[in-house]
């Protein structure tokens, strides 16, 4: 049952899933308009807000639905490249990262593992798609496993053919420039199933599954 | 934050949401045919299944999230009427009842309270919507409270202004006969904003959000 899932990945019109430049300041590199309708408070349920609930926000809701691990990018860590400066970095998300559970970020510099009191814990490992997805699967404890982006490993995974589940909220704005998603996808679609919904907030919410797969 | 929400209301494009006659061999009274989309097995998470995440799936799976307690109308627990009689019926579901929360059954002829290993119980009272909704918002911890049905549960916490959020699914199918969900609530929507979408399956689901409660 156990299955890997990508969620809310958010796509402009001309396919830039980030922005070009990630640094301290601008953490998804210039892209912000990207998730200008996107309400993270959502991901561990509805029920965490007294706004409306919108098709939106429901469809944000699955993120944390019986997650038991997520692999993620450097770039999503941090902005840093090469060597781990020594600079007491421990990603963006402070004392309280949103996680809930070990995450494995891909890196060919490994450094020490971060444990948080919430549950999530940071492991920095050089491995390929495969090879970080069974870590992760072990790590899972039966639930499924969500690729957390950036784009770059998302695409990854999907061109090794790693991706069940792909939840991408189109976003009709033009970006013009930053990380495309649909490079060396060509005939993505063969692979799924696509349903898309549109909503009253103009973002277009596609559900890409996995054909076939015991 | 603590909301009253009704989950997954299914009703025919004439507006009735259940049928007649409940039985113990019809439990929905004949109206089948209201379930056909439904997928149970979400309730809990799209992550409870290896069948792909639809929409619809997805609309369904905000049943559970963020619920402390349930409260629901006694032809949803059984088909009996009038007193108890003494036949062990202790609800539809078996030995794991899927609430896995307190249970507030309405009814005239209260009973001793069951309790089940997996965290349900059914608690059984007389007592009128916002009575019962004082005790079931106790007994939920801060979180929300599920109107369960059947219909006319509903309809009567409609009536009395205490729904903050409804997700309704018009089944495009004409009933002909059963509980009509629509009846005395004229101009229900100058209190609720309302968000439809239109699913590949034919369903159409609604989601009803009280406007300005605070």
């Amino acid at each position: 049952m156990v299955q890997t899932r990508v969620h809310n990945l958010f796509v402009s019109s001309d396919g830039y899933a980030a922005g070009d430049h990630v640094t301290l300041e601008e953490p998804i590199g210039g892209a912000g308009a990207l998730f200008g309708k996107f309400d993270g408070r959502v991901i561990h349920g509805i029920h965490r807000i007294k706004d409306p609930v919108t098709v939106d926000r429901a469809m944000f809701s699955m993120w944390g639905q019986g997650i038991g691990a997520e692999i993620m990018g450097r770039r999503k860590f941090g902005p840093q490249s090469g060597e781990w400066p020594d600079d007491g970095w421990e990603g963006w998300w402070g004392d309280e990262p949103p996680f809930l559970t070990p995450v494995f970020i891909l890196t060919h510099f490994p450094r020490k593992t971060l444990e948080f009191a919430n549950g999530t814990s940071f492991h920095f490992v050089d491995a390929s798609p495969e090879k970080v997805l069974r870590l992760a699967q072990d790590a899972a404890g039966g639930l499924d496993v969500r690729i957390g982006g950036g784009p770059s490993t998302v695409s990854e995974f999907l061109q090794a053919d790693l991706i069940d589940f792909l939840h991408v909220a189109i976003v009709p704005i033009v970006l013009g420039s930053g990380v495309r998603i649909w490079d060396h996808l060509a005939g993505l679609e063969d692979r799924f199933s696509v349903e898309s919904i549109s909503t009253s907030s103009g973002l277009t919410h596609q559900l890409w599954n996995r054909i076939g797969r015991d």
